[in-house]
């Protein structure tokens, strides 16, 4: 018997892929979990339906949301992350000398379940760089007293728990909680199936933050074209200067190059950032 | 009744695209042919089973694959498109001024089509600069006598008819029929599902012309995270300066910064080229 799963991504289009088999599944209090080996993106880890990470190409994902805005701040130290709990992108800010990392995940079992399955990235939450905290990121943020200078969100899609973490309410918290020269940076979807999304979040930032950019890459197990990152800044701009020291040359996706290359907007882009 | 077109992509992997209603349909002499209302990509035309190309994202597609070598080439005059019987590409490339395109498709079932269901595109083949010849691209090549600035290689996947155009010997052809300074264009598929293909279409080309570069862009419907065109050139290097006069403002995915930005290619990619 083949076992396929169906991803629904719009009321338009799904996806199928074949599936060797389920290594895990649990209902956890926020949403459905599954760690699934798949046939062609390895193992995989589903939340609510949806893949979030594949062993093939997380680390395009992970390299840029990480490496952006950390060689876009010249001294990057203190480091808060939003989600993320599966550990990917808390592994790629370790590579960034002298950086202390706070991750706030709600979900446990996404935590355990990376650690568990998916240990190239999980294993990263067990550095003692990294500080694990389970709870939720709005709340945590509204009661934070501490400054970072990089806060990552690291968001599932705007459906379920993350709902919340693309509101204007949650990134004045954010922005609040940044150093003067401080930065975040958000997934924002894709620009061809999510295009509101996008634009909403890009008009919210740019009242809040003075430099707001959009930078993109494609994540094949998406689906979905373009995949966008948005980048809000109060002084550091991400399509400016970068630091070049400290570069890691095991990168499979990040490069100076690269960084730059991922700010430059085709015009229908553009047209949905009204820029 | 929902009716849902079922694209397999890979053996690990298919796609499912919701419809509305089925335009056309025809068994061709050489495939299967297929013009669907979609509801998230408008109009598609499917040849056995796979999408070619949609109303909502072609644009991205058929800007690379004609401007990236025609702003490489700083006076293009003489033009063959081999495939591309849709018309997106030759009515791109009618956007430089001067130019003469000649545009050998094998099955006029596809032309027909796109006239008739797809005129954004289609209505370009009525244009009197360009020479539509129905025929097999490779015998075409073979006893060709002309030459050419740029020639654009706009086929299918590399299955059905379209196989001897990933082919060295076809390169061979092509690289004859071009003028001392011509350059070709390939759709040279996605480095993550395909990646086989892209590097052994890259060694080949690399055996026969002095310069090859691969860029890069991302076509959602094509749902396979990037895709890749290469370029093949005996003189003019189109990471370099390239042309500007004579540009178009209305273009909605090409600039000269997005083809420049196109060429800068992250190290998984550059290791599949073995660069």
């Amino acid at each position: 018997m083949e076992l396929w799963m169906v991803e629904q991504n719009t009321p338009g289009y799904s996806v199928n892929w074949k599936i060797k088999q389920t290594l895990y599944r649990e209902t956890t209090r926020f949403q459905e979990l599954e760690v699934l080996e798949t046939e062609e993106l390895g193992r995989v880890m589903v939340l609510d339906g949806n893949i979030q990470v594949t062993e093939v190409d997380e680390f395009i994902y992970h390299e840029m949301i990480a490496h952006v805005p950390l060689y876009t701040h010249p001294r990057p130290r203190e480091v808060l992350i939003i989600g993320g709990g599966d550990g990917g992108t808390a592994r790629e800010a370790l590579k960034h000398e002298g950086v202390s990392i706070e991750l706030v995940e709600i979900d446990p079992s996404v935590v355990e379940a990376s650690k568990r399955y998916l240990p190239q990235m999980g294993g990263a939450l067990d550095d003692p760089r990294v500080k694990v905290i389970i709870g939720d990121g709005i709340e945590y943020i509204e009661k934070c007293q501490k400054k970072y200078d990089v806060v990552i969100i690291d968001s599932s899609d705007p459906v379920g728990p993350a709902v919340g973490l693309f509101s204007e309410g949650f990134y004045r918290q954010v922005h609040r909680v940044l150093n003067e020269d401080g930065l975040l940076i958000a997934q924002t979807e894709s620009p061809s199936f999510n295009r509101d999304l996008l634009a909403g979040v890009n008009q919210t930032l740019k009242d809040i933050f003075p430099l707001v950019r959009v930078c993109l890459t494609s994540i094949p197990c998406y689906l979905a074209g373009f995949w966008t990152f948005t980048v809000a800044s109060k002084r550091y701009d991400p399509t400016g200067e970068i630091r070049r020291a400290g570069l890691d040359s095991g990168y499979r996706y990040y490069t100076p190059e690269v960084h730059q290359a991922a700010f430059v907007l085709p015009p229908f882009i553009k047209a949905i950032l009204r820029e």
